[in-house]
């Protein structure tokens, strides 16, 4: 923790981050449900998705492209699936929903999934796949958006670095939980290194006439991770997604140049559950022994220690739950910006 | 083709294919869908995972590893799911079956959700995601093996480089079919090096030591894609596949040394029925539109064309069904020995 920040209790937080929501229009559960979603981002050290998003929601919510009172609304619905339009919903609070219920229909038949059309942003996409894992299934979900990144031999916008995420029970140790994006770099790094005045390593980003740079405040879009493999993941995710939604939303910037005059999200929530296939506690002494094996080979010149997926998370969420959360100044400066405009108290600390 | 390459029509090769698997002990039926999916990936210039892999299959099958007589049987099911156990049948023997199985549940409840333990060789996976193409709905894949991939940051082998495979239905255009492993090279473009007496790539290959080199015949195992991306991805698939099938392919190698004395594979196929969220034949105008909008993008400096995921591969069956399969002195060589050993009818010009 640098000078410039403040360490503030996550319970003060999520409470200062519910009641924002509720300023903006929500019902109080689900201000709950995105200031848990929010701050849980914090915890585990993904800070581009935690807090600082506040006064982006609340702009957004005022420009009424965000609704607190959403709709949501069943669109089709079987046994196994289920289409889902959030009415631009708060990500959260119709990405729990639809998780909840896939996870019914996994109880019953095995599998459920989910598609939601029209949400706005979701966060940290690990949250929900651990909803899933906590609750003795795999969780899986992925996300589509708006073109931000070059497919592959590209010069120009042409897919979203679409993230997928998997989770899965473990027992003795945390779930293990991975939340990658298709790009080689998360949209949150670039402006980080623009926040810290470095440069970004070479084959993250283009500029806008499509060439690369290593300025990120030449960023005009990403690259995708292993070229035709992120960019081609992306391009499939959005069949998968957006176009099983109905709910195109690369083709029509790409072809017609259509501005949606909004964010908009599409998303596959999916669940399978371990003891429709297997013995659920079995299974969890056999995801540990996958994570003991890995941990336990030789590490790489350089390398003190090998990690499993969402292990650095939960380091950090172990120190922050104690010691708290750690904020920037600007962040502090912007949430006591919108603190003060609706009135809400601020944690202490702040 | 060089000099050294003969051309083979691939009806003809596919006939000889499938009389080989006769001779070995399979049903007609059988020896025929796998003459078909080894002759696809062929016609594809997937010729690592086409007829060259003939001699070795025999061997396998005389071995006892490989079952040409399975007796693949129905562990659990569910309206939605299905865990098959293999019976160590011939990889496409196994999966064509539970393809289809898993596309009737996806007409029923919308998805349909397969493990399939105790597998072998499965061949190329992108045939598999396309049987549901063409059929209205969109396929997916996952295979799990022994390890043969660092995960990042390791010096040693921990886990495989699983490959995923997607593909969904299109109008115009072929329907897009990603086919991809979570390593940085997949397996027999190190094997095509060390043919052709040329280095690979720094960053895709580790030594016996775990050290980086860019001799292939030093390869002892493969890097992954994107680093933790590949790594995570394919620790995640194992526990989504093996795992979920009681049927662990990674943690016995590591923790106890095991030899499991035989190739064995476990794999995730599914499918998800477009129709039941959307109508089928808008979907497909979608997905054509999203392929035109992605190759419609202005190229990169040196790039002449964009492609999507499947494409090269239509573009070289489109020439192959039409002017003949090539095929290597080497492959020639060996298949000609073992047509010779069962007596089989050689296919015109070998």
């Amino acid at each position: 923790m640098t000078k410039s920040e403040v360490c503030v209790d996550w319970k003060e937080l999520q409470k200062f981050t519910s009641e924002m929501f509720v300023k903006q229009g929500c019902s109080a559960e689900d201000a709950e449900t995105e200031a848990e979603v929010l701050v849980w981002a914090n915890l585990r050290g993904i800070d581009s998705h935690g807090v600082l998003r506040i006064p982006e929601y609340v702009k957004t919510i005022a420009a009424g492209e965000m609704n607190p009172k959403p709709n949501i609304n069943v669109v089709k619905e079987t046994a196994a699936t289920v289409l889902i339009d959030g009415d631009f919903a708060l990500g959260p609070v119709v990405t729990t929903q639809v998780m909840r219920m896939v996870m019914k229909k996994a109880g019953e038949v095995g599998i459920g999934w989910g598609l939601i059309r029209n949400t706005t942003h979701q966060g940290a996409m690990g949250y929900y796949s651990l909803m899933a894992a906590t609750e003795g299934m795999a969780g899986i979900a992925i996300v589509c958006s708006q073109p931000n990144m070059a497919p592959h031999g590209a010069r120009t916008k042409g897919v979203h670095n679409s993230p997928i995420t998997i989770a899965v029970p473990a027992k003795r140790h945390s779930p293990p939980v991975i939340d990658m994006a298709t790009s080689v770099a998360a949209g949150g790094k670039i402006t980080l290194a623009v926040d810290k005045g470095i440069s970004v390593p070479q084959g993250w980003i283009l500029d806008q006439d499509g060439n690369p740079t290593t300025d990120p405040n030449q960023y005009a879009m990403l690259l995708p991770s292993g070229g035709p493999k992120g960019s081609g993941l992306a391009m499939m995710f959005e069949c998968l997604t957006s176009l099983m939604a109905t709910n195109s939303l690369l083709a029509p910037v790409l072809l017609e140049n259509k501005h949606f005059g909004r964010y908009v999200q599409n998303s596959v929530v999916a669940a399978v559950d371990v003891g429709t296939f297997t013995d659920l506690e079995d299974y969890k002494e056999h995801v540990d022994n996958l994570i003991d094996a890995i941990k336990g080979l030789p590490p790489a010149d350089g390398v003190d220690e090998i990690f499993v997926p969402g292990e650095p998370e939960i380091r950090i969420y172990r120190d922050r739950i104690r010691n708290g959360i750690p904020l920037p100044e600007g962040t502090v400066r912007n949430l006591r910006a919108v603190a003060e405009e609706f009135d809400v108290s601020l944690p202490f600390g702040m």
